[in-house]
């Protein structure tokens, strides 16, 4: 078999088109033989065929109210000066709402209107119109009429609709059987002893996930390993008892890529890699008349995959139309540059700031599953385009509701494991409350602000000249600019090294070591700044220490590096090396503040954080963490001077 | 026990607020006892307390590409014009996408960038840098990261991510339980033979349905009867078993409603009645620490009862915030009057007509279930307005999205049955498309068409003068504007009798007999033009028949009135009363059109309607409902001048 090195680059909705016209003429996309069941079970399926009233609702002419049923004509003229009198029990019937209206009757008058002039005699003072506060046959539904048409997804009303015009049973459309087959010699079930090279076959259980969020029933196989030959077998056994069959992955062009050359030998490839990022190396085939998508290993490119090529088979299917995520226009931070000639779906965080909404994009990679679980919303960056200009306006198709983006608070600059702890306590004490933070550096922090992008920034940055923490960064960076300085904490900063310290690590001036590699933080990062501070301060040359290029950008990643051997030391805080059981060599104990813009002071964004601040429960997780000192935990320590006047 | 006549009329939001306030002080919006579940079975379940990651994904350094490991110091130097050789197997490693990095190693060359050389050799003219194309320990997870935050719904990336960070099982909020109890003594279970006076329990199901959809559990108990002591023995047993109770009905203040006195017996009713329409009645209590809830027995109040206090309810015991339905603004067609003191809940049809989507409004009945069956949306009139002006824009809170109302075709004008089906075969060719009819009779269809409500209207309008149909009024309807008319059928009109015409009624000289009663159509409808022009023909007086001023909107309210026994004739078509087994003296044939605006003669909306009058089929049911000739079917029967020239 001759092997592709190079994928097709179809723009992915002409993909979609042709794979949905080739599946329409061979017949794949009808629904399949319709199923009869309970109106009570039908919550969510989908008719197959109109539903039509077998009785009225109401089957007889019903008292809309509670009151006295009488005939309209025994009312004729009466009013306030020539009341008339009915005799309860012949000319008048009392009745409840619901009641039928007794032999005679063709109106109520409410109990209300009703006045008794004796025990047994009623007084109106108004005439009845026929038919006044009755419910006549058929007010609901009449027999024969339609309640539901075919291809309709049934809601609760529906159901009582149904139930209400005689209805028990309805045909409705079988959900479509999706077949996930995942392969690949590497995959372990989770819960697995993992050595190196293991990865957790995790992605069967996201994309069975999804399917049946649309309506369809996952039938997750057995892993198969990347063997021509067995995963053969295993595709000519799926389509025959799926409707729809995932192979998940190998869809790529690599040496072990075999399912585009399975499906071409047990069927058809229409499509073999589509332009977009990430997502690009996806197959749309099929077999013995089943669609077959091949879906990317990485878990964005598969959730993408599934999102652009198999909802919309489900769908047709089911005969609904796919529902479209809602949309809003955001501002984007940062500038968003086109990659050409691919669509790029972008995963943002969100946050309303004041009465913008502001889109930062987070991780790019597509092995980045928890870009997906973090991001608030999606921006489609087009294919021939040159992208977007920070500070413009993009459409932002929604993962979370507008209400939970107006709740979510926005903090961005310098990364605290303490944030994680205060997001957590948000959200259990407010519902509503999300805390959204961007890790871009203490610097990174100032500038979001000053372009209106965050409620507060995290900040640690020294001042080498004063010795000082944050305020003169602020009123460099801020001139003009009132805002509020709140502590969250002072914390340690050390090297972070190997359990046991093998390398003997004592300090700084290790670090030049020709034995020694060392993880850096990115530029503007606090962490970095103050390296480079204590660097200068102890007469030590950047250039001599191996990895100082590297960069990363949070402290847990730092500590993540040491932690697999990759690197021997790096700069971060206590907690992080605690976290991760390494050891710790305590260097400089800095200050952790939150720069708070004055107008956002009295929002329920900043007074739910200070109030969990105050919390001694909030403070004790937080110590636990090791080596913090909250003996200024949300203390004002400074306020600029436009506001101290 | 005294009994209220008179409810309370809190606004809702107060009555909310009030409720929501006392049971978090008596700790019933508690969540209650985690439980642990298995990480794959979590879709749509809500977090009990953060997750953390237990290990890192990547656990490992791993390829991100197929490709050559490499130490990234070997490849330093090497250009285009000074290339570097690498031994295969010693200084460069074969990797498979995912792979561990083998030991020394610390970047990849992607494989489209290697060049052999030799069969072991390799030629490469970049340097790589370190760590290029290597996934590090922990780039999507690390170990001890928090994944997933307290009450957060769960997704199928969630599930991903938390199973790639090692969990296997994780704490959600139990599923609150609800218990129903249906109430009445004239309820009986669905399938059960009716007399008069029988009520289908079909309520209980609707709200089970509801409380599943918001991610409760619904237990729904035997029907009870109308008597105190039962009643409370019932309700005391529920509020020991669930979460939340729920009564339904006896909320109002009739001599059979026992349910606020039950609550009172109990524990405490805090509200008894909102400001609301509709679903005024409803009680808001308490009972052994359980809330307990008395919904309203009409099944639109109900349904509005349990959205306003009952979905919050359950959101706070879930931990999560009740999702808004999404809004668009529309024009409303007609103007809305507000009823004094109270909100109204508004089910409005809509459709987008050119550039503006216009909303029609319903039935108000609270009994009318079919009012939230065809609701697009719902439109609240505030409590201390004056209404909305036809014309006006107003917000609709959506029943469906904004595609399905996109490809929504309106129709408006009078009704006939065959619209029911031409909406079904619309529906089934094309899963998009629905048919959107509102009966307003054909002269209230040309208004709309004058308006631009509609892309078409029904109508059969006979010109007295001419003894043409339709054309005339167009032409003085509609002066100037351009619009086709095709003819949907031909069809007979006659007097709908009941079944073996016991009276003996041969045509409309019989309907002045004074044992006979009449019911007929509204102004402006085809069929009430038709009928006063035939009487004038028959120099026969309105005044004389008895009933004409009862108005009806559809055929098959005409028809369910005769089948009823209510009236005795009603003019309309054969199909109606071939529908519900009447007899039929037929009248009159006359013609149907619909009556098309030329600039929506090429859209969908027109088109579609045109492709599927033209089936076979769609003609064959048609004629097989009775009383229609379809020689003409999809026939154009004139254009105005402007468009014929």
């Amino acid at each position: 078999m001759k092997r592709k090195v190079y994928l097709d680059d179809l723009p992915w909705e002409e993909a979609l088109e042709n794979y949905l016209t080739y599946l329409e003429r061979i017949g794949a996309l009808h629904p399949g033989r319709p199923e009869s069941i309970d109106v009570e079970e039908a919550l969510g399926r989908v008719t197959a065929a109109p539903v039509y009233a077998r009785i009225s609702s109401p089957h007889y002419h019903a008292s809309a109210v509670d009151g006295m049923a009488v005939q309209s004509a025994d009312t004729y003229g009466a009013s306030e000066t020539t009341p008339k009198h009915l005799k309860v029990g012949a000319e008048a019937v009392l009745v409840d709402t619901g009641d039928p209206l007794p032999a005679g009757c063709d109106a109520v008058i409410m109990i209300e209107d009703v006045h008794y002039v004796q025990p047994d005699v009623i007084e109106i003072i108004q005439a009845a119109h026929p038919w006044q506060h009755v419910r006549m046959v058929g007010e609901d539904v009449v027999a024969t009429e339609m309640i539901l048409p075919a291809n309709q997804l049934i809601r609760p009303v529906d159901i009582g609709a149904a139930l209400a015009g005689g209805i028990l049973k309805i045909y409705v459309h079988p959900k479509p059987k999706v077949a996930i087959l995942p392969t690949g010699t590497e995959l372990v079930q989770p819960g697995t002893e993992l050595k190196p090279g293991d990865i957790i076959e995790y992605n069967s259980r996201l994309l069975g996930a999804m399917v049946k969020q649309w309506g369809a029933v996952p039938m997750r196989r057995e892993i198969t390993v990347d063997n021509f030959k067995s995963l053969q077998e295993v595709v000519a056994s799926a389509v025959d008892g799926a409707d729809i069959v995932l192979i998940n992955a190998g869809s790529s062009a690599g040496s072990e890529d075999f399912t585009a050359d399975v499906i071409s030998s047990l069927g058809k490839v229409l499509v073999h890699g589509v332009a977009t990022r990430p997502g690009k190396p996806v197959i749309l085939g099929e077999a013995h008349g089943t669609p077959v998508v091949g879906v990317p290993g990485y878990p964005v490119s598969a959730y993408l995959g599934l999102d652009l090529f198999v909802k919309p088979l489900i769908c047709r299917k089911l005969g609904v139309v796919p529902a479209q995520r809602s949309t809003i226009e955001a501002i984007i931070s940062k500038k968003m540059v086109s990659p050409l000639g691919v669509e790029e779906f972008v995963r943002v965080k969100l946050g309303q700031v004041g009465e913008r909404v502001i889109a930062t994009p987070i991780s790019r990679g597509a092995g980045v599953l928890m870009s997906l679980v973090r991001a608030d919303g999606m921006i489609r960056l087009p294919r021939l385009s040159e992208g977007y200009k920070a500070g413009e306006k993009v459409p932002v198709e929604l993962f979370r509701t507008p209400e939970e983006i107006r709740e979510t608070s926005v903090i961005i600059g310098s990364h605290d494991i303490a944030l994680d702890v205060l997001a957590n306590y948000l959200r259990q004490k407010y519902p509503a409350a999300t805390l959204s933070s961007a890790h871009v550096g203490s610097l990174g922090g100032l500038t979001a602000l000053k372009r209106g992008e965050a409620h507060c920034a995290g900040t640690h940055l020294l001042d080498e000249e004063t010795g000082t923490y944050n305020v003169p960064y602020i009123e460099r960076l801020l001139p003009g600019r009132e805002v509020v300085l709140v502590n969250l904490a002072h914390r340690e900063q050390g090297l972070i090294v190997a359990a046991g310290n093998p390398k003997g690590i004592q300090g700084l001036a290790d670090l030049t070591r020709p034995d020694i590699t060392y993880v850096n933080r990115q530029r503007g990062a606090g962490t970095r700044v103050l390296l480079d501070y204590l660097l200068r301060k102890a007469g030590i040359e950047p250039d001599l220490i191996q990895g100082y290029e590297l960069e990363e950008y949070t402290h847990m990643s730092v500590a993540a590096a040491v932690k697999s051997g990759s690197v021997d030391a790096g700069l971060g805080i206590r907690a992080a090396a605690q976290a991760l059981e390494l050891d710790f060599i305590a260097i400089e104990e800095e200050r952790y503040d939150l720069c708070i813009p004055a107008e956002f002071w009295e929002t329920p964004h900043i007074q739910r954080m200070l109030a969990v601040m105050a919390e001694p429960s909030f403070q004790e997780e937080v110590r636990n963490l090791g080596g913090y000192d909250l003996r200024d935990c949300g203390r004002v320590m400074w306020r600029s001077k436009a506001i101290q006047g």
